[in-house]
């Protein structure tokens, strides 16, 4: 029985990482960590993009632009189909600076992931909405939850 | 006559590159290279994750994930916003395969823009509908649209 409870558990946290059934890991590991450093730069991108736009002279297509790329990105499920048992280490541009605790504190990473695909959602929403105040508020949203992972899950430069 | 035609002509040309007034050049030369091969690099993972489907099982919520972050990356005009003069040498995560072509043949460079946003749009609406055979086929245009690019404008390595 209590093997049978590891078991369970076990399932349990490899459902939790991977999300459901459509999880999707392709490429080798060196791809995986390249694709998800990238897919993190064009983030970063398009954050600094929208904070252009509210910090200066503010350009509603340039800010949808940017917040459909976020949203995008943070719905393509990159915990289940980018971060693989064992990506813990590994060179994709330069080398991972993803903490191993990413892969073992499934709780943990629920509580940041959760609020960065829901404010990514979010901010998309108020994009389109052209209002420059509350693409602000909601752009500082999304980075305290971006910074939330950062701060728990990667490793310092 | 002669100097203010050829002023018009240049401005035209900045503007053909340039697209619209929208055109958002932030960040120094560095991040602009590292952040367009970020980005080319985020759609390759998205085209591997389609290709993966229609090549095998086909799951079409991972389709729809992967073509959602093409369409936003092909929307989010990385022409304009990413390839500023002088950035035909630099080196991002790596030295930019960017031939000096691209910045001189607006004509050319048009002629497969133009396709790799419809293509990508397009791909992003057949993969809404489920359609596996579909997505194939438009996964196959996206893909010449692509490839139409590299080939004139993309050194090889």
């Amino acid at each position: 029985m209590k093997k049978i409870a590891q078991l369970l558990a076990a399932g349990l946290a490899l459902t939790v990482l991977a999300g459901t059934a459509s999880a999707q890991v392709i490429g080798k590991m060196e791809d995986q960590v390249r694709w998800r450093q990238s897919a993190y730069h064009t983030m970063a991108w398009s954050m600094n993009r929208i904070k252009a736009n509210v910090e200066g002279t503010y350009n509603k297509d340039q800010v949808i632009e940017a917040a459909n790329v976020i949203q995008a990105i943070a719905n393509s499920k990159m915990g289940p189909n980018l971060f693989a048992a064992g990506s813990d280490k590994g060179k994709g541009w330069k080398e991972t600076r993803v903490k191993s605790e990413l892969f073992s504190d499934k709780e943990g990473v629920g509580k940041v992931a959760g609020p960065y695909v829901k404010e990514a959602n979010e901010l998309a929403k108020v994009a389109a909405t052209g209002d420059a105040a509350a693409v602000k508020a909601q752009f500082g949203k999304l980075n305290d939850a971006c910074k939330g992972c950062h701060e728990k899950f990667r490793k310092d430069e």
